[in-house]
């Protein structure tokens, strides 16, 4: 990847090999689950390699890591930058993590500009891993980027639990990381992301990067039928009340009904529990995680209703009862005007064109923007648009592209640049 | 329960309550799969108890157990009695494990005969613990009494995996059973089990027992769809290739489908295992077991077509593939009728009049009779038909009927009238 010129350690392309190979398998991509074995061992070589670097890495009671490097004195304000280390079951190598380790790149070096007296800041940077963005194991997703900026509490965040009941407090624990390790910066006057796109717009532009204007809104409903447990060879079919069935009847007329209404929104249902999940034993609950994305909080709204009236009909065609869990909507994001712009404008004076694009997926950007922290998210090319899946790849020389526009994007910040346009 | 005289050890109702205890939890009955810590405990516990009452206690290497009473010399054939202890989850806790401890009660009372001399039995008796009947860890279920009946291979069984892909060998050696534990008595003349009905024809015929005639035949089928993991939020509707809407339309057309052309045909998919089971990624992999059961084989053949054809058209309309995993065809039995007539005919002379009739589930008495093993099944009644639930229960009154019957049944089986009606 980028010459990295004099600065310690490893450089980007050492760093990011090294940090992609845990919880990797040949063929099978990531799996680096949220407060994981692996994700501590990620956590520990990024620490290691930011400190080496000159950064003091601490951590917040969620786990969000901060490498930090307070160049401008601990009363100036703060720039962030990062990503997320964790990854889906069989994930890519990019996604999260990239941003991550580029934003770390990038801040190594500046350090190593601003300790040989080349440049002097006016702001402090720090580089972040936040906790559990992709809600795989833990749900809702973007948790770390949720707490930090006061959308989600602390307690709520480390009471969640995974499928296997341990909850992110205990999951925490057991990779080290129980309550704060330290001074946490404040919140940054501005955070910069680099993420890969996970879809196809900037390969069909022809462009190597891309800034996200707005983001669509997404709509995230669970819920579970509740039959009763019986034989299934004896047990009449009248008597039967079966779980599994009204789930898989609520699935179908799911897709169905949103394709047929509102055939532009996107939608899944990608999660599914059950119990006691026997063949010989008719499912007496059955819980689906649901999803529905568009741009209009409105139609997300009718649709919303549309699915939960359907999930009604499947538990009285089945004798099952619905619960609703959890109905959560996910407002649509407007970046920061004022800051995308000077990302566009560091982007152009390094002779990219950026598209200027909404994005579908929500990223620890979108969070914290939508709690009030100016965020701003730069998107470099997916090939094929592939995402959350062993054969997410993006090419070399549009890693570079981005590397190079967040350096420049964050050297402006550092300077001030965002403040003095107010 | 009842008296059991002199005898050492604890009664039928004390060894129930001790063993029903090993895997419960209060109102979620009782969690004992086969060859889990649980069911090496509950194993201990039978082996106990039926050594200090004078048994040999064996097991051979699929892990069935053997409690030995070798009356009538080492030449002389064997009968056997009993079921299972392990059980489904959140299971009842008559189901199987009364067989077995009813047959050991009964075999502790005819031994004190034996050993003061008021009975001198032509055969031997040895009472069982058959492994894995309840198939809810390791598919397909009977899987102890397939083996030693000859239907299914050691090497086979033993390469069972679990929804860990825990293997059959694995879960037994770390519950201390690795191999045979000595001499394994050989195929018996007769084999006689005792087992609550879950249904409710005794109930509505007003029988406390009946005697199971034949039982109905099961086609399962287990199929998996493969489709492709992606991000369930920016990838297009149109590239998506979906495994759980797959198998969502798969799980509503088979009993859409069946329940109109075969509606008398019980029928489930009650276990279902996708990959990656994350909120954010489209399922790639999605196996569920489905199940059908009548009495007539060819209604089967035809049913199963329909159901695989209506598993092709999902996989064709979700642009998933798909792969029959399983195909198993249970024939229907016919229980062997001097046999049965021998249980008959002891009940009557104990002045009940037992319901013929047939049997809906599997039973390992119907995995003996299909492998040429003269096997009989006797019922008791469950209340309310109810079964693999926590409410399963069945009467005192009606388990002493049960116990009554099969001692009644052995006593004259043990005294070689199978053989003499030749």
């Amino acid at each position: 990847m980028l010459s990295t010129g004099t600065r310690p350690g490893p450089d980007l392309t050492a760093i990011f090999d090294q940090i992609s190979a845990i919880g990797s398998q040949p063929g099978e991509g990531v799996t680096r689950l949220a407060a994981s074995a692996e994700d501590g061992v990620a956590r520990r070589a990024f620490a290691e390699w930011m400190a080496q670097g000159g950064a003091r890495v601490t951590h917040d009671a969620v786990g969000n890591q901060f490498a930090c490097f307070e160049w401008a004195g601990q009363n100036a304000p703060w720039i962030f930058a990062g990503s997320h280390l964790d990854t889906q079951p069989r994930g890519g190598r990019f996604d999260g993590t990239l941003g991550v380790l580029a934003a770390g790149s990038v801040a190594l070096d500046l350090h190593e500009e601003v300790r040989t007296g080349q440049f002097k800041p006016g702001r402090n940077l720090a580089i972040l891993n936040w906790t559990n963005e992709e809600g795989a194991r833990f749900q809702p997703s973007l948790t770390g980027s949720a707490v930090f900026s006061g959308a989600l509490s602390l307690h709520e965040a480390l009471g969640l639990r995974d499928g296997s009941a341990t909850s992110l407090r205990d999951a925490l624990a057991a990779i080290g990381i129980d309550g704060d390790s330290g001074a946490v910066p404040p919140r940054p006057e501005a955070y910069v992301e680099l993420h890969v796109e996970q879809g196809r717009k900037l390969i069909e532009a022809g462009r190597q990067t891309g800034i996200v204007e707005g983001t669509w809104a997404a709509r995230k409903i669970t819920v579970r039928w509740i039959g009763r447990a019986a034989h299934t060879g004896p047990t009449p079919m009248s008597d039967r009340r079966d779980a599994l069935l009204a789930a898989a009847q609520g699935i179908a007329a799911f897709e169905t009904l949103i394709a047929a209404r509102h055939h532009h929104l996107q939608r899944s249902a990608a999660r599914i529990v059950i119990e006691p999940n026997s063949p010989n034993v008719v499912v007496e609950r059955a819980s689906v995680w649901f999803e529905l994305r568009g741009p209009d909080i409105e139609e997300l709204h009718t649709a919303g209703q549309v699915a939960l009236a359907a999930f009604e009909k499947a538990a009285a065609d089945t004798g099952t009862r619905l619960e609703v869990v959890a109905d959560t909507l996910r407002a649509p994001a407007s970046m920061d005007r004022r800051l995308l712009e000077i990302v566009d404008s560091a982007a152009q004076a390094c002779g990219f064109v950026p598209l200027m694009m909404r994005s579908v997926a929500g990223h620890d950007a979108v969070a914290l923007q939508n709690s009030g922290i100016p965020s701003a998210l730069l998107f470099i090319p997916s090939v094929g648009g592939i995402a959350h899946h062993p054969d997410e790849f993006t090419e070399q020389e549009d890693v570079e592209a981005g590397v190079t526009v967040l350096k420049a994007a964050l050297r402006r910040l550092v300077e001030g640049e965002y403040d003095a346009g107010r």
